[in-house]
């Protein structure tokens, strides 16, 4: 590996896409900061020389020599010192004296860092729009495929794999629907100078620093942002607590593919979960992946929290700190999508399993309903002394539970007792609401 | 102490406020679970006994033994169990059958999880309408009190003290102006029966969730979230921020008042931050509060994100986490906010400390400019280069930089450079921003 | 609850013992505080006036208000300073000048903290003494129980029931073989005076150190750990690790007790684990209790570690937040251990279902061994594809391995190669090994 | 930055050594997986073919190609998987057959980790090597230099600057001890097979991991390790904590170089540190790095506690949540270290400065002695209620203590109560015991 298995060649391509690694490269960095500081001289227009902005603008990062940046940010702390020196010396001097003027170095990092944010939301988003349909439609095809349901690990009373899938579906969208705000949030760009008041424009300063907001697309800070951090803070929340919903999911399939259990398969593709030892092995690859992002991820969500306690107007440690997190979860969150998009479309469901384990325990999951069925003819107390008695002669002789209440109650139709028709239905009607509440968390998401 | 210093006698009053105690005591417990069964109960009007609703909303949680409970929870593992069976004997035998029908344990113990946390919002956006307008005071009445701005713990350029009153101000307003959304997220009412389809009350559920919701004052939710949580961890996470944001202030506030900063002391209280043992002392107490609560709350966050994977339709578990969390959270943040009020509204502030602070560096904190003015005279690289030999005379001497270099470079009005008004205006402009942003964020947290 | 559900009536006795409760309760607290003290005097004979020590000891706890102790450590911070007001009080005028002399709040609090960490380790030791033995009788039991492994929740390869317990037993064993080094290093008295120094009593303060940490049994520092925290931090990891060992073993029973696979079910106790709705569940309250321990235990060592970076001699906060999550911490572990002893001791075992959960793969667990015995008379790659082709048809038609085999290789005795006995014969070295490290490591615990 | 700012080329230099980059590289990866295997084979002399070894040996991991490792690793979720294949291609039909028997994917990958994580602990132990030497110096050359003792952020008492150091190298000192342990408990061999049992070695297992262990100078597990945890959560654990020790001192440093403080400074470095905008800067660098890595440190540790409760024999996802924290702890380990040598060698000490700070509160720290020494001659209450005046007069006139009690009390010397020499003295002695802990704890280390 390297340091981190997501920045590893052996293990990268598992845990996290190839386009969220993009997102967070080198590359994309020092693009981000290019673009910014673009964006910084173009606001400046008239204070800085003429030509300085298109000029930042044709410099593309493969003009930077990244390791002799890393080398100087070893002595400097933070990469846009030599950044900043590594650009200027690419600029006519005429040019070179207005480049990065008022600005500190944490504006362009904070601001570069948007930048790349955005970019890795919108991947973010556009996973949630192939999933939440993905899911949407499987909950639809099996809303009448009775399935066990199951508390503390045991058979509680039935229910139907749509509904599951429906469950799925609300947490996912019920996080996804906060995207909007977040991103109304945490999408802005610091301009702030030294000590975050700007001062070195002058009485120019908010307005450059709205024109610098426009000209990228973001939103201005009421205020300088280096020294609070609740919004870089609740951005890695928000990832974390993500990965959470399909964590759950994740847990739920993976039980579902267990050998006792054998009601799902991930979906197939040649070589993958395989082992060589055991041929009839299919290891759940997708949840694997999903649960292990979420093992990591709290860690780095409480992190963020941590790190908002900043002295003064710039820590030394804990703004560093943000960079040992964020883009790790949004690497973590890329992989889990992924495969819970692969889940969400390829998931093999298997009914017949699923009925079959539904009669595991021999009809105990019906008790109440036939002893409620019973009660109307017999009296409620005689009706639960039946049942309670049943119960006992099925745990012991292995016997089915309807039957032993007929040989007991002979000429009793206890067939609706043991009908599963009112729990699909009741199932069904919770597929509806949740699949439209996943609609409406769609059209919020855009395109 | 108690296992939790929150809990303690010795402790508790240090560390939370005894309303949000109120909220979160076992009476207040049993409270929410009475009111929750009562609100079933009329929202099963007509498939229960007339009366039923009456009867349980006239027991009050005096009633009930709470230590007889919780000896049979160590049996049950849930509270709801031993409560019911211990309502019903309060109850007339023709009411006593339809009580808690259809509903499952975690029904009730969530409905009144988010009944005591609906409260505990209530407390939490009381002292919001207390400390941002606090705070807008303070900042306002700083906002010509010439301060250092320090970063990496050095003094970076002048600023205002107002000012970065006003960074603390947008920072809790940032995390405060989410509190609209995660109530309408998370007071949501929980009705979904053993596996979460509500099964037991046939085609009525629906509608009878909706009533109970309603007849509560909560929303209903598109699909039992017995098994999804993200709204829980969110709410922890909110916390978490929240705590973050006024130990942001905490941490400049502790540093302010050290001796050698000495700008600021927490508000005089006999006995206060007093040491028996050195009279001169006056600890920081609001600060200590505050940071500790900061230290423990991630973790709790963290906890809570981690146990959103529940297996199936309720977890052998992760279920019992939150409740290990949750409410400590809100603890935790009911002591931060009093302490934060109480720096908000009584915070002594020394503006001569301050002034005389800035003088520290003997004018280094203005060589920036003093080169820009000698510059329009002597040349760019002339005034580098006097002042960069200036500096070494300050430094190694001890003399104030201003004289150094007029005695350099006579004849000059070097005052200009030297001059605290153009910091202090540029810091007076961002203070309305964040005063304009905190009053918009005051009037969405209601009264 | 309470703010944490260890302290509440409703739900302590689920969470943690009372044995555990009581060490960390405020009398407990109160009383530690006082045998400090005593001792303190006692070191002190010579400077502080005669019969000092014995009048501190002879003030029990019940003398003191916890309630106005605790209403004054809101000024305070530290319940030290009124605490030693109030045991002033008690004491003559010509005794009371003479106590706490010398010593600082921090020294009382943290050697009181080491006295309840001394208790509540022997109460952990004492629980670890059951466990260990239980399990290593367990696996003793079951070493020639055949059980499926499972890997990736898929079954892999045969080995035995005894196995399982004998890696759980391990595990345990691994961690309590720290016991003794963690007690070395905690179990340690603080005298060190306002600062550290301990400059209040001159030349003698080494050796007033020393006795006083001998006085209690207690190692004395090389220098003062007020502001050094490594082994609050490292016992509170060790805690949540040895938590974590206990949870391994819970996450597996959960499994086993699950409806589907049903090879373990928790002890039965009358009234335990039941469900009002659903009479054929046992739900597993010991897992539920270990799993939601292990799901708080780590934010509360991830607290612990973050507040090691405590600022000069004493922190506004840090120290404050160990409160917070040390005892806790204990409280999660003494639940944990005693749902793990009550796991230990009388987990119920159902060897035909394990033996029949063997079968679901019809065969396919032993496809390895039967290649491998074909190769020998048909040659490898020949026997490769009859087994694979051979799976095929498993899969396909529910037949089993050995009989299509059989089928298709006429005259060859299979037998062997599906055998369970080789897979029996290797876990059962392996189970010894485990006991002897096992008992290896109960002679380390003492008794 | 890559995900990990660890493994950018932007900021890697910055965050983590060198020589720690190299220990955890895909390379070093590869080539402690071939030595595994080499050693495997060796191991199993007389059951594969003779040669296999050295041809094992024989091969580099510059012969694999990394990148197409990883994109089969995103099907087979392990690297192992395709890493056999890729060993198998280069090695002759007649030894290939015999490569990697036995084992499991884990086998190796854990084998593999535990020689990476040799050579991390090697490197660790020659910081520590380094560091408890050099800060024991830095005590001893300060052992007569005074300084204020603070607490709560407020000057208490004084003591010296060689005694802070002595309380840091305690600090390490007392982490590092745990070393030799955590190495005897953690660098174990694995060799157990696909479900723990080595069964596919017959009754040859237990020889065959044993010597397997002992070809690679490990100690063999009493059991297979695959599904516990603990040694390598430990592991963690205890890298978060050597960090948190160094980030105590990096708080003091940091606080010590802030402007008003101004006790010490960085090693000076060109270029290190310093701000193009503010040239009397020197930013503190080196605590930078180190609490950037205690911000981060603390969530992996608690990642790798709640990774522990893994299910059966292999999880999925718990074991892939290891790769994500345990090296990049090291890699902060690494950076954390370098940086507390780097100041415990060079950092640049005023102790002018630390004597004119403790005249700050013109000679209130010394009040208490000052009413003892009047005490005697004016009796003990009319002396406090002096000093008690006097103290006010100091706070409202800026006058000092000694002047204000000797004006009041004329003809009294009290130079004896302003003497720092006691001070001195005290903390002399604990130096002498802190420095002589850290030797024997450097013995313990080896070299």
């Amino acid at each position: 590996m390297s340091f981190s298995p997501l920045d590893s060649a052996l293990t990268g391509p598992l845990f996290a896409t190839a386009a969220m690694r993009a997102v967070w490269s080198d590359e994309a960095r020092l693009g981000a900061m290019l673009t910014t500081e673009a964006a910084l001289a173009r606001a400046e227009a008239g204070l800085v020389p003429d030509g300085l902005a298109d000029a930042v603008a044709a410099i593309g990062p493969e003009r930077l020599d990244p390791a002799a940046i890393g080398r100087a940010t070893s002595l400097s702390a933070v990469p846009t010192i030599p950044f900043v020196k590594a650009v200027q010396a690419l600029l006519p001097p005429q040019l070179e004296r207005g480049f990065h003027k008022a600005a500190t170095t944490q504006d362009i990092l904070d601001t570069a860092l948007v930048l790349q944010l955005r970019d890795a939301l919108a991947l973010v988003a556009a996973e949630l729009r192939a999933i939440l349909p993905a899911l949407s439609a499987l909950a639809d095809r099996h809303r009448g495929t009775p399935c066990a349901g199951r508390t503390y690990g045991q058979h509680g009373a039935p229910l139907t794999f749509g509904f599951k899938v429906a469950v799925w579906l609300a947490g996912i969208a019920d996080t996804a629907a906060q995207l909007p705000a977040l991103r109304a949030r945490a999408l802005r760009a610091s301009l702030a100078g030294p000590v975050g008041t700007l001062a070195g424009l002058g009485e120019d300063g908010p307005r450059v620093a709205d024109r610098f907001a426009a000209e990228l697309g973001l939103r201005p800070a009421p205020v300088a942002w280096h020294a609070r951090r609740g919004a870089v803070a609740a951005t890695g929340c928000w990832a974390a607590e993500l990965i959470g919903t399909v964590a759950k999911m994740a847990t739920d399939v993976a039980n579902l593919c267990s050998t006792e259990v054998g009601e799902a398969a991930e979906p197939f593709q040649p070589g993958r979960g395989g082992s060589s030892a055991m041929p009839h092995k299919r290891n759940p690859v997708s949840c694997t992946v999903i649960l292990a992002a979420h093992a990591a991820a709290p860690g780095h969500a409480a992190s963020l929290l941590g790190s908002m306690a900043v002295p003064h107007e710039r820590p030394p440690g804990l703004w560093h700190a943000e960079w040992l997190a964020l883009p790790t979860l949004f690497g973590l969150l890329s992989g889990a999508l992924h495969e819970a998009r692969t889940l969400a479309e390829g998931l093999e469901v298997d009914p017949a399993r699923m009925r079959a384990n539904l009669g595991i325990t021999r009809g105990l999951l019906f008790a109440d309903a036939a002893a409620a069925l019973l009660g109307r003819t017999v009296g409620r107390g005689k009706a639960h002394e039946l049942v309670e008695q049943a119960a006992t002669t099925v745990r012991d002789t292995g016997a089915d539970l309807r039957a032993v209440l007929e040989a007991r109650a002979p000429g009793l139709d206890l067939a609706p007792a043991f009908d599963l028709a009112p729990s699909v239905a009741a199932a069904s009607g919770w597929v509806d609401r949740a699949r439209a509440e996943s609609d409406r968390v769609l059209a919020l998401l855009g395109d």
